[in-house]
């Protein structure tokens, strides 16, 4: 018989009675408290720390390296690593510091947590002439959750042996309703990932789906940009012979990649994450599921699917769990995917009675509105110039990049990221030159890059002799030259051409455009606006002022702007957390109203007004450019 | 602008206006008349049958291999061969002959149709910019099934070309609420397979889906037989490295051959057939689905799971539709699988207030009781007598079997199946010999032949001198000479052995013994009984006089006995035409209260009792044997 031994977790926790040998991670883990152990109890993830001074003996060569000599002094030991031989007291768990969040509402600061993936550790009675259920039966019993339980064909091939030759004592993993692992009891969390793929950039988060945290984040940029960087140039590629199976493998051996560096982090497995959550626009969602989205990319652009939709991991190539599953985010209809639907759910927009506009910024912009209980969506193409693409000397913001600049007093500066020499000029810089240009007359409302002639024709003062940087280059295209030969990491100057305004005037005429015609199918103007967010990557490194003044967002108030990173990736992690947020995103995919601006009689008019930079400083109330 | 033509059904069917050109067929089913066409309409089949002498033209040679030259000259065509140029009234559509028959009650002939499987020929509108839902959403609101309805990540991926190919005309096939087929719109109906998978023998029955009627039926030995008569031979077999999966095999094999089979027949495809649904002893059960049965055959014999389950064909290796779906009964514990409760749902025990006992004979028996709202059961292993195995000259009931056997005042007499010179003794003549001789007084109660020196002690007459027939063979075994070499078919003679008349006793101490533990748990004796119902193919062809006098069955008056058939088979097809019985099924699985003959103290007694021969003459009131 084994002897008992007890453990109590200060200061609120559980007292918990277990057999001697047991590790603190196991008593914690029946004592119902959440403590995150990636590595599953192996030492290697260092996330299990306790404070417990009374544990006797010297600290292990895991523990050393968790640890500093401070806290090792202090009693601080890893969960996992120690056995109970002795009654003992836990003075302290670390704070659920990343536990989960509601994105926007910071008084509510946890979402339920009730993920689709659900697990059990248990003991079954085994079986005797008295009690002739079967093992399935037994095993369903013993779970509790009643008649509703189905079991994958897969498993229970296994389940007899399993059973038996693991005691009676299990690991019982299902997601939904279904039973896709009966192991050995071990101490492993199930996993998830939440993803965001977009046209330009491919981010992924993944999450203990015991207690909500997020592992770790990882993001790569999407191999499918070898074939075209915005979505129509995919959708071309997708028509050809095996184009979508070609463009299917490399978005799944994206999310892979990422995948496998963030379980390698933690010391995690690809065979314990259990589902996946996807979020995406309507033409990267196609290509992720391989449904090929021709018939998006031409007149009335419909899509083979824009509800939410469950398929084995393993159909697409993603060598998780054999019974993992991926949840695809409803989208909306035409290039409004199922990122809106992300943007939506993390920021609350449809629980509101403010007027509230949410732009996503990327290679395709969505825009959302929420005004007088009506939520309003469109989309327009971008292109990649905000990403860097399509620009003579555009580059994504890595080491490098040019990514602000300022005009003053004391002259034109500069910065680089990672303070090196620039090699050329990221989508935030490519805001702040064209806002700084215009603001100080080098740039033309139109959008017309000035020479020393057009400056004198039409007055302008240029007291930093700026106009001494604008010169034809070879070929005969007007360029501003932001960076002069000697200053660059390659001798060659980097220059702002005439064809990146031009380039930078069409993708924030999208954006612009988008949310006027989403205002005036609303019968309101921007200054109605009570908010208005910006979410995507790009969209937190661009600055309120710059983006003001460029004319990428109406003329309001600065302070009514708010940056909420990337939401479309929060909704896919809240659809992760809690199974019951599939419901609300497919009730908003079916309740937003998509306006096809294309089909609309105003949106040549709105498009080009939105073209030109903003005709009227910043006024109080805000202005439509006019 | 196609040209409309009018055809009406009489005397009661619908009146339908369709494009000229059209045929008969298709004109039947647009009005929702269901005339079978299992080939799909390509006039191979000859289901089709309509009687309209106003049809104009000749026949067509399929119409004159189908029809007589009296049914040519009074007007029966091909539906599927006839296209519509003129108006045409069609006198009659065949009588639904086969259509779907609950099994007892013949005053209810018809269970309602409403399968599993559903399939929807219909014609979409194209989407315009006015419609822009996605082709997936356009198909579901068409079949308007609502949002209930899912698709197959595979049909998914191909249904894009699909609808445009088909010029957006297709049929739509589901299985439950998942679609797993769309299509251009063609003709031939989904198919599905009831089969019953006994331990010797496998049975199966292909069937319209949209008509309910059975097209064909077959039958193949149990393949596994060559691993073992018995399920413990079975048992064991599947026990050892890949057994499991060589018996899951042949099982499969053997459906499939079956199948193959049956739509050769009625020139239909495997691809059309997406449901199978399935009755077996828990062991066959085990063993189809490739679950190792080896804890059902030690006690507390309990089984991977008894609950009704559901798996993809493909899984089984069954390359029936891609899509086609396997749905097992649920069994009930133990040896009591789902055959039992197929012959529960066929012959509607559970919806009686008499007092009701059946009986499935076959290598294992199981048996069922209604008694005073209760539903009791109990299996026991008969082993292969019954089916002719393990009998020194035992065979299956094919051509040269011994099938009757008689002594009368005229000496003994027995039949063979086709007439022919005898090569063994199946089943029935076991039964027949037994009763015969015992009543004779060649067999004395106990069991042992008697020879010339025992009937002489026993002061026997013996007036046909038929003890004349009685030697020992080489090796000691004493035998009764069924037929001379003179007579058989190999110039050997046929014997009945000592040894035989014990597999006998044992095979007929199970099925009695069996239900004297039913009645003596329910506290009644076979008195009690207002009926006795016989199921299986062998119960079919016993005679109710003989299986009393053998004592196979209790002494109850033989006008209570009453032979159903395959019950089982019968539960199955229930089951594939009418999706509510799967509810039924589970239900009465959960209901049903099984005994485990084993756990009862007074089982060796009544076993014991089981195995002599009737003590008393039958008696008006029914007699247990003593």
């Amino acid at each position: 018989m084994a002897r008992n031994v007890q453990i109590s977790f200060q200061p609120s926790g559980p007292t918990v009675t277990v057999p001697a040998g047991r590790t603190m991670l196991e008593a914690a883990i029946s004592g119902g408290l959440q403590i995150t152990a990636i590595c599953g109890g192996r030492g290697t993830c260092h996330k299990c720390r306790v404070k417990a001074p009374g544990y006797p003996g010297p600290p292990r060569r895991a523990e050393r390296e968790a640890f500093s000599p401070e806290e090792l002094a202090e009693g601080w030991r890893l969960a996992c690593l120690c056995k109970l031989h002795d009654d003992v007291q836990v003075e302290a768990v670390p704070a659920e510091d990343y536990a989960a969040k509601s994105f926007c509402q910071d008084d509510q600061p946890l979402i339920p947590l009730r993920p689709n993936v659900q697990r059990w550790n248990i003991e079954l009675s085994p079986p005797v002439l008295a009690d002739q259920r079967s093992d399935w039966q037994r095993l369903r019993d013993a779970i509790g959750a009643g008649g509703e339980l189905r079991i994958g064909y897969r498993v229970l091939r296994a389940m007899s042996e399993t059973l038996r030759r693991a005691g009676w004592r299990v690991s019982v993993t299902a997601i939904g309703d279904q039973v896709v692992e009966v192991e050995p009891m071990h101490l492993r969390p199930p996993l998830g990932v939440a993803v965001d793929i977009g046209t330009t950039s491919v981010v992924a988060m993944l999450v203990d789906l015991t207690t909500g945290k997020a592992a770790t984040l990882g993001a790569h940029s999407n191999s499918q940009s070898a074939h075209g960087a915005d979505v129509m140039a995919r959708i071309d590629f997708s028509a050809a012979p095996g184009g979508t199976e070609t463009l299917q493998r490399e978005a799944a051996g994206d999310l892979l990649r990422i995948v496998h560096e963030c379980c390698e982090q933690v010391s995690a497995n690809l065979r314990d994450i259990y589902e996946v959550t996807v979020v995406a626009n309507t033409t990267m969602a196609h290509l992720f599921l391989g449904l090929c989205p021709r018939y998006v990319g031409v007149s009335p652009f419909v899509g083979v699917t824009n509800g939410a939709f469950t398929v084995s991991a393993a159909d697409l190539g993603l060598n998780l769990h054999p019974g993992a599953q991926v949840y695809v985010l409803p989208g909306v209809a035409g290039f409004v995917g199922a990122d809106t639907i992300g943007v939506l759910l993390a920021t609350g927009l449809h629980r509101i009675s403010a007027t509230v506009a949410a732009i996503d910024i990327g290679t395709n912009v969505e825009i959302v509105i929420a005004h007088g209980g009506r939520l309003l969506t469109c989309s327009a193409p971008a292109g990649p110039a905000f990403e860097g693409g399509e620009i003579r000397h555009g580059m994504r913001a890595t080491a490098g990049a040019i990514n602000t600049f300022v005009v003053d007093d004391n002259g034109m500066r500069y910065t680089t990221i990672g303070g090196v020499k620039p090699r050329g000029i990221c989508g935030s810089a490519l805001v702040d030159i064209c806002a700084e240009l215009y603001a100080y007359g080098l740039i033309h409302s139109g959008g017309r890059l000035l020479n020393a002639a057009d400056l004198a024709d039409a007055g302008h003062p240029d007291p930093l002799r700026l106009v001494e940087r604008v010169a034809d280059l070879p070929g005969g295209v007007r360029s501003f030259m932001v960076a002069s030969g000697e200053e660059s990491e390659t001798g060659q100057p980097i220059h702002l051409t005439q064809l990146d305004i031009r380039k930078f005037q069409l993708a924030k005429a999208a954006t612009l455009g988008g949310l006027q015609v989403l205002l005036s199918e609303l019968g309101i103007t921007a200054a109605d606006l009570d908010e208005l967010l910006i979410a995507g990557t790009f969209g937190s490194h661009i600055r309120v002022e710059r983006a003001l003044g460029a004319g990428l967002i109406p003329q309001i108030r600065p302070e009514k702007v708010r940056y909420v990173g990337n939401a479309a990736l929060e909704g896919a992690r809240m659809v992760l957390l809690n199974a019951d947020c599939r419901q609300e995103a497919e009730e908003l995919a079916r309740r937003i109203e998509h306006v096809e601006s294309a089909a609309r009689a105003d949106f040549q008019e709105i498009y080009v007004e939105s073209l030109g930079f903003p005709a009227a400083e910043l006024e109080s109330g805000g202005v439509v450019p006019s």
